[in-house]
């Protein structure tokens, strides 16, 4: 579990912070740490924005100086916006994460201007959140949320798609198919007649209906009781 | 470009209605539906919160209720940080990206309680953010900012990782093996004198440090310039 640490560099409003401690729990980050910050991070309104998060608020370091706040530091990379006149590496969030090693630590500028040209020359290389380019402009601690949230979805694996069933479970085919056939009875004794050209293909559907809604034994359960259905 | 509609029902705040919109800027997402919100998506405090994403606010419809909302939808996901009593397909964003098709929107609740179960029975399915489980709550804008950003990444490509040279780019192997060479020479003629059986590795060394920099053209002359050094 190789932690970035989240460096903020001169941030301005302690609300901004407080929100970063925020979105830095959602991801499953702890060590914050503040270079010269304009107000205090232990400030009610930090400790209000942060809702929830104030641990890591109090154990947030401050630091006189970028170097300083880095000097532990194996790795160091510098979040912007916007390209400078630099001879840099840049990754994406997700190649950041997928490279980070012990000891790495993550810039973050002053909400208005940015990290200045002097901390981004200290850093081995630049992330940069890919945007649209006509409004890059992010909210400090949405930065760290998506940085955040690239490196926790790094160390956590969730299927890309999974139907909840709860205390139930999907129905076998069986299940499925004998509830299919009640239903068919149903429409003989009680709908329009259907020709026997067109019954083979408006049963296919139904079962085609059906078999995407992938039923669960509770819903097959559910249904036959809403539409009196039984095997006879 | 399948743009999905966003979709905010019931917002409580009209400064988190200008922050979806200026997340949903960040993204390139045009399109904003809202549901009785709570406060005007107009407002002065909405207009500032979305700093520079008024276009987004002008232009969002406000509806009844949200199966008027979704009415001309084909898809429908609803987004919730916790799981329900409910038979359902759960997406991550980024496999909700990859399934998007036209005429999708996504359902957000409001910033308090989160989607009722009665608006998450309308969607086909659930998009969760996954997260850390002890602090699953997001502040609405940063839930949307998130969806976003994963739908732009679907359809941008970035390079997970570049070297960006601005004018400059990077030396030929015989531009750089030449730099190491006059810096040898300087090495013999100015640095401590090296045992014959040392000098291959520190050769090998110097090299390693230097390839590992992918050093420009540019930076080579400075290097040059900076410790005066010379073909002959």
């Amino acid at each position: 579990m190789n932690k970035p640490q989240i460096i903020l560099i001169k941030p301005q409003l302690a609300e901004n912070i407080g929100m970063t401690a925020r979105a830095m729990m959602n991801c499953g980050l702890d060590d914050l740490r503040l270079v010269t910050p304009k107000e205090s991070h232990l400030s009610d309104k930090a400790i209000s924005a942060s809702s929830g998060a104030d641990e890591i608020l109090k154990n947030a370091t401050v630091y006189n100086s970028t170097r300083e706040a880095i000097a532990d530091l194996e790795h160091v990379y510098a979040t912007t916006a916007r390209r400078r006149d630099m001879i840099k590496n840049i990754f994406t969030p997700e190649a950041f994460v997928k490279e980070i090693s012990d000891n790495t630590g993550i810039l973050f500028g002053p909400e208005r201007t940015g990290l200045e040209n002097d901390d981004i020359a200290l850093a081995d290389a630049i992330i940069e959140i890919p945007l649209n380019p006509k409004h890059t402009s992010l909210n400090l601690s949405q930065a760290v949320l998506i940085i955040g949230y690239e490196w926790y979805k790094s160390q956590t694996s969730q299927p890309d798609k999974q139907l909840v069933t709860n205390k139930t479970k999907v129905a076998s085919k069986e299940q499925l198919l004998s509830f299919l056939d009640m239903l068919e009875k149903k429409m003989d004794s009680q709908g329009r007649k259907i020709s026997p050209e067109k019954r083979p293909r408006m049963i296919r559907n139904l079962h085609n209906i059906f078999n995407r809604a992938e039923l669960t034994e509770q819903e097959i359960n559910t249904l036959l009781g809403m539409f009196n259905l039984t095997k006879d």
